[in-house]
């Protein structure tokens, strides 16, 4: 296994390079994939453009990129060689498996998490990437690879509107139209929800929720008033104000579930908060989302495959992260098997 | 029932007066309670002291005191006459018992509710005072008219606790050693916490939480750093800085309450309640809470006649709110039955 | 208001007739409704044949009839006039309010319940029923009487999931494929669940369990193995084998809901019970279920008219009675106006 | 290390002999625990006396014990080394970690599940065993030995009460007094249980009852009735009968868990079950527990020690046995140490 495989190397902030390096090597629970689609997320291209999210610095040379399908190729000591040739879509974290957020089902907020692409933790822009082998999801054939790769924003989307409760009859409000914004609209259609209103000032992104599980959009620049009785609120934008108008807008025992990322600290309506005993709360990527995130892209109930908008190769990422900041894009995928 | 009866009336911001008013008559669901001892909370002194609270404007004479216990004098056309004798704690509050949220057991959020002392409702500083038959709940020999009226404060100790999840084994930081907070940390011990940690910059105040409930008190002034792995944080002095601080402190996957009113708006950390995936909730009044605040007073669980600092007649009750602000008082307690 | 009408009128046990009757008189918060569709009941030709469900005894002349929607035609004292006209689906009870089931919003327990077509209270085969003014629910122009009478079984399919835990990705069997089984079926869809199962005997039942709901049919008379990895087993026929055959299916952590009324006292797999961690529990009638019925009807997600295979006239229920026993019939409906 | 020990093994049904047998070895993420004491569980005794339970056949040499404490004497490769000279308390099982069970946080559902003394998993009636390192649960130096063995019944307690949802001033039937049902009893009390009714035939197992945590006791060969209005029942005695007689005893919406262990099926009363939406379920051992009885154990939330009536060495395990049988035993102790 000292085989070579290229990847797409962040040497530092903004200086990304294709270098020929060592193949990754699986521990004993883990398996080797040869990838074969890859997101291009918004935290990636933070990476790219800051060098650094909130404590977590790049300084060693990272591969990017964590949203990455692919088949499986070669099998640690511990995992049955019958999985070789397996389409898998990774679930892009290791968690430690015995603290007690771990033992308690919650292990995305174990404290000795290793993330891909998140330092010093390698992606999946490469050839080839690792994982444990329960978190290489299998999938069945008639999902792409392109849509097994994206299973990793839906998951945040179901991992959303499981912590809002979102339900039968729900009545949801979305702010936020990018990626992760139409998804959770998705999402939440698919979870039973028979309103879901996504909030953006772009009309170009408002059209894109149009076809993506929206059903209704709003304007928040055009001084028309929100209702104030959604059961739910999902922020997807990271923008205080529209954390703050989508609190308010929120029914008697509504709840709000912060997932885009913003500021550290900003104001929230507490009197509002205390006086309809709204709950507030926040998710910190996903578990055990999966296999109903694989369920629902395979069964159509969330169309991945219509968000691509475009594909590049593992020479092009920088062009990917551009095309990643035009209002056009909803999703750019890179194919490091191309 | 044209009787009259003395009550304490506030007649406009700042000017309170012992007048003769009607008897209050029952409705057919409704029973006529003779006070023996009403709390004074701090929303009766911010009445008087500023004639509104938030939206709820003091436009007309009102009678203040919603923590209120004594006997059924008369009951209305729909009550059993045998009820006239009993010993109640009064609940004050009158949800429409129809709308979606009364009927979905969140009596409390009802947007039709009347809650004594809350413009234009009457309370109870008062020799008699009208509440329905099943608000009026009935109380044991052994137990005190005046922990009976502080029944109300245990209720939102008790709602406050249940909305925090606060259990066997739980490890919980409260802000604010006034009588929410050391009620709060009472109930705390009596739902199992394991640790019952109280903050406030006031020494004595935090001698009084060493006597009720925390099993360890804290200076925010001090300097020395918190612990970051509470479950629980409840707040009870609706100081941003404080509540900020709580929240800081909780481990991943924690719960805080907001109890205390403070500002409208105010920031938090919303990146830490992301990176954590914290609960933040409010509480508003409470529901269904009376039996289990009855029996937690009748079992000593929760020791309410240590806290009556202070009786006052109706005559007093100016007197009784001056020493509402003195630090040495923990609860002042109107009688107007004497 | 002392004007007649014709009501269907179970004399005795077997014995109907139609008789001229009193209008019923609205208490204060109560409507009178001009009956245009009721949906007969396995309950209400029991009755008929029987004289008795359990310890509810007919012991004098008693209407039934609990499925029914119809026109608001007058109003109670404290009901606004405006209300005349709008056509309502009924939910058929009647709680105190007042007890501790009632507030905590379990109002179908409520010890005192007053329940149409259950002895002494008079049902809906009549021209006119009465109803407290929030349990006549307003449909949208687009529901059908017929269809807003079976919000009813609709509510316990309702009912039946949400006690389940039905979710979006859940493995669902339902036993017996009567109106109730296929009306599960129904909502097991539009809850998200990803296949439904529906096993019963008799292939008539299972064609129609096909058409609404199932993603796969069962025989349990065919020798073949059920699966024993679902997440929720409703069991709608009320037989001891289906119940202990749908336990036995249920993986672990699996929730079991009994439904179909049987014996009193049957034999459960205890051990299985226990080896998986199983729930299971029953439910009666249901509570806060009518918006999102009449939501799920309106969206067309669960087909009710689909599902109506005759249509009698009041001086007919006997002759409904008998379609009703029919194997090719889904659901009788009573026409009183007709 | 291969050295040799003493233990105490089940050579097949009804014969145990001391015999010298290898050291276990520890897994890179093991430790292995020199045995201070050990508690007799009646599984153990029923292998002893069957050669099987239920599926679990006893088809080679066996060591049983599954309740045991010692202190750590070496650490497989994994786990740091300053771990030993730890005294611990084992939690017997090991998991899988990777299968949707253990992923969910209900790691006891594991199917891969490995529990000590459970056919062919050796236990802890030996001079040294091993257990993963996360499963060795520290504990203070106040607590003995022999109360950190008792938190594996302890643990029973705990995760029974859990799932029977008690909590402050719920009221608790717990029927069988033997050591589950004193320490159910227990723990029922430290979860905040208003009432714990005990209930059990034999007149000694009462008394014990009423030393330990009921506040009062019943004999259901009185004749006389009990209410039925208990929020929570837990069965410890595995006869039929009581579980019946609690279950009827249920309020509305009440819960009933089923700890001992009896016939694969019996009856149950159905449609009680569904009349009142009583909910049943049963326990298979427990997930993370350790910690909650750890800490009500060093607190003295739960007599532990004073449980202990009798101390057995190794060579003593089948008087120990035979002790278990004698109803003035609660709980015999092995000493392997001795």
């Amino acid at each position: 296994m000292a085989e070579k495989m290229k990847a797409s190397v962040l040497l530092r902030q903004g200086e990304l390079e294709v270098l020929e390096v060592d193949w990754p090597v699986p521990a004993a629970d883990q398996v080797v994939v040869r990838i074969a689609a890859v997101g291009v997320c918004g935290s990636d291209v933070h990476y790219f453009d800051e060098g650094r999210i909130g404590d977590f610095v790049v300084d060693g040379p990272l591969i990017l990129g964590h949203e990455a399908a692919g088949t499986i190729v070669a099998v640690g000591a511990g995992v049955p060689a019958d999985r070789v040739g397996e389409r898998v879509s990774i679930e892009p974290q290791r968690p430690c498996r015995v603290c007690a957020q771990c033992k308690a089902g919650r292990y995305n907020l174990c404290p000795q998490m290793e993330f891909y692409a998140t330092p010093p933790i390698d992606g999946a822009f490469a050839e080839y990437a690792v994982i444990q082998a329960d978190f290489a999801h299998p999938i069945p054939p008639s999902l792409s690879f392109e849509a097994a790769a994206l299973c990793e924003p839906l998951s945040v989307g179901i991992w959303a509107n499981q912590k809002a409760g979102t339900g039968p009859g729900s009545r949801v409000l979305i702010a936020g139209a990018g990626p992760i914004g139409v998804i959770c609209a998705q999402v939440a259609r698919a979870f039973g929800a028979s309103e879901v209103v996504v909030s953006d000032p772009a009309a170009g992104r408002r059209d894109v929720a149009h076809r993506f599980g929206a059903t209704k959009v709003f304007d928040p620049t055009s001084g028309a008033e929100l209702a104030d009785d959604f059961d739910v609120f999902i922020d997807a934008s990271g923008a205080a104000v529209a954390v703050r108008s989508g609190i308010r807008a929120l029914a008697p025992a509504g709840r709000a579930v912060l997932v885009g990322m913003g500021a550290d600290e900003f104001p929230l309506p507490v009197a509002r908060i205390q006086a309809r005993e709204l709950v507030v709360t926040g998710v910190f990527r996903y578990a055990n989302t999966w296999p109903l995130a694989i369920e629902f892209a395979a069964a159509g109930l969330v169309d991945l495959d219509a968000m691509v908008t475009g594909r590049f190769g593992l020479d092009d990422v920088e062009a990917a992260f551009g095309a990643a900041k035009d209002p056009a894009t909803i999703k750019a995928i890179i194919t490091p098997g191309t």
